[in-house]
């Protein structure tokens, strides 16, 4: 988490922007390891101080813009079911988390963060989803497991293989992990 | 993993185990905060040279500790049956890796591994553990999951959780887990 609160639209809210801006762009254009603090507050026109005051280093910088390249920016998709929503979504999740770009922010959300905040983010976005679409289902008549299980046995798998044991990874593996979910129910 | 192959009883087995020796004992002395690599070097007798052509950096060298610390030194307890073994396990395993120890192990072998060959071994170890219990249980006659289920159904959810969502895990939770992996025999 940033050091400060920021006020939307002050002046610490558009340091912010341009300083992720700048990472962002960054680590498109040259990867994470020739990366520096001086070289992102030239490109976000502040100062290195500027960048240390706030984040204190460079790990801390990173795991910010990570968690905030990491939050949903769309509600998911209605399928008409609860099976067909949560597969949908869960196939999204390991596509976007399983890139070399997703493995890197999850890595870089957990790393610079030793507090535990980011990742925590991390994990609340995927709750935030998957709630949504649990109360879809409750809405349309569905028997559904609780959010806690769907973290426990489909996000949970996905994100420990892509860290620790990215071999089972794929489709097949994805669909029968939403089925153990959905005995839960 | 090292960045060369270490004969046993070599000079680079001794080298190797004697930075070893002295980052643990540096960590528990001091924290991670102040340590350095001219510091480890002066407490394991070589020169910072040494380190840095054997390991790259303090967080590679960091990361190859972790995995060696969280190799597991015993084989898992029989206690007659495959419930019981695998809630013992179970339990021990989220006992030591949520342990502030734990998880700052845990943290420094995703770190310092842009490969990932150190967070896949301490996730082998895992599945070594489980292995036994499986074909201890299956020797007794009784039905199993298949080592990759309990790693999806209870490995995955205890490490996801003690590194990004800590509230939940208690041994309810994890007796749930062992249960829900259970039903997959």
């Amino acid at each position: 988490m940033s050091r400060q609160m920021v006020r939307p639209g002050g002046r610490g809210a558009r340091v912010q922007a341009s300083v992720h801006t700048a990472v962002h762009e960054l680590l498109a254009e040259n990867g994470r390891e020739t990366l520096t603090v001086p070289q992102i507050a030239r490109r976000a026109g502040v100062t290195p101080s500027t960048i240390y005051r706030r984040w204190g280093d460079l790990q801390a910088l990173l795991s910010d813009v990570a968690v905030e390249r990491l939050r949903p920016d769309t509600t998911p998709d209605d399928h008409g079911s609860l099976a067909d929503d949560l597969t949908t979504w869960a196939e999204h999740f390991l596509d976007e988390m399983s890139s070399p770009t997703g493995r890197a922010y999850i890595r870089d959300a957990l790393l610079g963060d030793p507090d535990g905040g980011n990742a925590g983010q991390c994990s609340a976005y995927a709750a935030e989803q998957i709630d949504t679409i649990l109360t879809r289902a409750t809405r349309r008549g569905e028997k559904t497991p609780d959010t806690e299980t769907v973290i426990d046995h489909l996000v949970a798998p996905l994100i420990y293989r892509i860290l620790f044991r990215p071999d089972g990874l794929d489709t097949t593996h994805t669909h029968q992990l939403v089925a153990t979910t959905l005995d839960h129910t």
